[in-house]
């Protein structure tokens, strides 16, 4: 048993508190304020297992913390809970800089030069922040045997070695094979992993199905 | 037996110009000067069926050429050849706008709110441009058996329903399974298909193997 902070209440950091806490794990789901609904009922859920409290909070309760905020609100999450409160705790970052504010096609907040993953970590030295399950919808990430007996690749990329190390063990344990989680390198690769996005959403509108994943032939 | 112009002297040109000669066409390798040694010996290789010329000349040779030149050229080879000499020519654009000028990585010249593709169809309406195989390496673009059984993904996009139907149709002489070629929608995806290229680039170097596609799991 361990535990996980996990930012934002959407249905990313639901469907990952919802893993976490059927693998045995405690888990604080963080909010803007205490009374987001989302976050109350997923605390009521499992008495003893779950919590909810202040964005803030997911980092007191552990050291590891998905970030499931939208991407272009991250930064700004990560501002509130101010830097004090980051030093050493690993962030495990699923969010795509999407930004819907000029209509369909979303187009990405950062990218190219840097990438959200980066921005972050550049902007919080004092975090560890890997690249991860940012290139599937969120019920695959939990569940990649859902498709294709669950042979297909996910990636990572951070520029710290053991902290890598870590969430390649929780992907395991979410259910990804070793040999499909594919460690990029250090954490310009996100770059990479976040502009894959326009291409996911094109192949979701021509399939009409989100629950894809890429394998990688060779 | 169709005619084919080919923009670019590179590895890419050359490996697309081959397999049209393999598979019975005639090719025009088209470059900046008459002189061009690549282009030359190209021309020489099958006396009767290959031949070289100006970048004007491909699309004087054929109404279908492919654009394998350099992304960050390609505006300014066309613009070479001249809008009066373009139209009603179908360009299967296999380029990507990779910038090196800044280091490594490379950075996409265009990319997020549109594409090299987009540019061209833009600054060139009397085109009908395709986006097709930009996203794998140039030898499994024309041999993809060469991996997993042939059962990967290629996609293409564009404006123009059936030139899109005519590039579909190359691609099945190349080898390409037709239910692995995904259309997706108009040429605005070419941002997708392009913007990949930064995730395709680090899968190559954490993998040592640029022989590699995606195949999409569902």
């Amino acid at each position: 048993m361990s535990t996980f902070g996990v930012l934002g209440t959407g249905a990313v950091g639901q469907m990952i508190a919802g893993k976490l806490i059927d693998l045995g794990h405690e888990v604080l789901m963080g909010s803007r304020t205490m009374d987001n609904e989302k976050a109350l009922k997923f605390a009521g859920s499992f008495p003893g297992k779950s919590f909810n409290g202040l964005f803030a909070d997911a980092f007191q309760f552990s050291d590891i913390v998905f970030n499931c905020t939208h991407g272009v609100a991250s930064l700004d999450v990560l501002r509130s809970v101010g830097k004090e409160n980051l030093r050493d705790k690993l962030l495990i970052d699923l969010s795509n800089p999407l930004d819907f504010s000029h209509g369909m096609p979303p187009t990405l907040s950062i990218c190219n030069t840097s990438s959200l993953a980066e921005s972050i970590q550049s902007e919080f030295p004092e975090l560890k922040v890997v690249k991860a399950l940012n290139t599937t919808w969120c019920g695959i990430m939990v569940n990649p045997g859902m498709i294709g007996g669950g042979d297909h690749n996910t990636f990572v990329s951070g520029h710290d070695e053991s902290a890598k190390q870590r969430v390649k063990e929780i992907l395991v344990s979410f259910g990804w094979m070793e040999k499909n989680i594919l460690d990029l390198g250090d954490l310009t690769a996100a770059r990479g992993m976040e502009m894959y996005l326009p291409l996911w959403l094109r192949i979701w509108g021509a399939t009409k199905n989100g629950a894809f994943n890429v394998k990688i032939v060779s």
